[in-house]
């Protein structure tokens, strides 16, 4: 029996929200059908934040409710707020996620508040959540570093995914939001939270930024996490590294865990598939490296005088 | 105590060899003295091979007669057949770095012989080599998989590491020449060789042709490995895979390492001197991602209405 790893995608959402020219809503429903026939666990489909913050999603009520539902995938949003917890949970999102920075700096910028302030406000959303039946997943964001900080004290992180648990979220994700996360440092912090709560369903959201992305999933997996977050193509990126490569490739991922043996579940030729009309959607070349390298199981013709 | 790893750089031969304009003799050498000084264990200078095969390195012995030797590295030379062998002693090589394929086909396209013959050759070759006083090291091409053959049996790599250690090299490599290893398949070649081989120097060379280069190289540490090839930027590249990356790059190596708290020697700002000066010798943009995105530790100033 292979060891089952579970894939989270998030293109529609972390990809495609810094992409500066506007994506229609058509595409975006196109690429999360796609998705969906891949054997994908989780698609994060939107965010419900402000438009103005996020131009790009304005449009995550229309997705929502065009996209065709496979009763096997999870479809994600991501939330804010309570008005954000309400538009998706209207939209029938099956789960939320929920976001705040282990920096508080990270968090200020990004959320105009303290990092107890995004907390105080989730535990505040968690009832009208919990009535309305859909799951709840906290993200932790610069869980592994902050690009203005620096190092984040483990304890930290696990004062923050103690309040999460404390809430009664069914889940919880460890991000390197700006892909500051080594292996070693993967390994230490994914033990000590297993450890402490070993029922607790775990997914990692890496980025490429430094190269690391994949060493990093090895990491992780190695320490026992059977959840990964990945990005089509590698897209997404952080706004600090011009340059730099994004979120880590989904498909490289699941290539990965193939060729090692695991059972992620996914398609990868259906999904290699999808990830070749990304390129055409976004109109930029992507990170992604199986795409252009073909898979280590294609090979090649011999070469014409040794036939 | 921090463990030691040891860092051998293989740009100015993996790296250059498939560009398609000619570097001149003059920037070679630049590159060869700027990485002298970094704190690299070895240097792979060049290779004296055919002309016509290799037309960029067909001034292997300008390049070694011109460059300023640090005595703390290793001057390494690639080589194929008794002429070369010549060649690189005449030239003062430190060490020579014997090639063959795990896959008979590879051999057959590379070398234009079967394995076993250019084994052959490398037993004949020997007595001249350690009559000169010069290291030998035996390098084993295709060793994770071959893109004619497929998959390689261990059983294969092992049988051949076992001639090289019975002709008396000194340390061997085990290389990944088209990326094709993933991380299981590393660990657990690494543990038989290491296992069969306790004292024998090993080095590991991979691509990141499948975006696996460092996951590779985690693997192989984990396994008790303590020397890699890295080539500056991540140049080089698979003949089978236009646009994907090429070899796994050295600073992106180094900085992994250096943040895992490895001792690599190596001064990484020196290091990522060079490399961001290497695009404009050969012209065109480089894989490598820590030039572009920083090391984790360069922090980014608050953002300004934070401050």
């Amino acid at each position: 029996m292979k060891k089952r790893i579970f894939i989270h995608e998030v293109v529609t959402r972390d990809g495609l929200q810094i992409e500066p020219q506007w994506i229609p809503t058509e595409r975006k429903i196109e690429l999360v059908d796609a998705l969906s026939q891949t054997g994908l666990a989780k698609i994060e489909v939107t965010s419900f934040v402000s438009a103005k913050a996020i131009p790009n999603l304005r449009d995550a009520e229309e997705v929502m409710a065009g996209i065709r539902r496979n009763p096997d995938v999870d479809y994600v949003a991501l939330i804010a707020n309570a008005r954000g917890a309400e538009r998706a949970m209207a939209a029938k999102a099956d789960e939320v996620n929920l976001v705040a920075s282990v920096s508080e700096t990270h968090n200020r910028a990004n959320m105009r508040r303290a990092t107890g302030a995004s907390f105080a406000g989730f535990v505040e959303m968690m009832p009208l959540l919990k009535s309305g039946g859909v799951r709840v997943n906290g993200a932790l964001a610069t869980s592994f570093g902050c690009p203005f900080e620096g190092d984040v004290p483990a304890q930290r992180v696990m004062d923050l995914v103690g309040q999460y648990v404390e809430m009664g979220v069914d889940s919880i994700t460890l991000a390197d939001t700006t892909g500051m996360a080594h292996p070693a440092q993967v390994a230490a912090l994914c033990a000590k939270v297993l450890e402490r709560w070993p029922g607790l369903q775990v997914a990692l959201h890496f980025h490429n930024t430094r190269g690391m992305g994949l060493a990093n999933v090895l990491a992780g997996l190695n320490a026992g996490v059977e959840r990964f977050e990945g990005c089509l193509g590698g897209l997404g990126g952080c706004p600090f590294a011009p340059g730099a490569t994004g979120n880590v490739c989904s498909e490289d991922v699941v290539h990965m865990l193939q060729s090692m043996g695991y059972d992620t579940g996914v398609d990868l030729d259906r999904l290699l598939a999808v990830a070749r009309r990304l390129g055409a959607v976004v109109g930029h070349d992507l990170p992604g490296q199986v795409v252009k390298a073909g898979k280590i199981s294609d090979l090649h013709p011999r070469p014409a005088e040794l036939v």
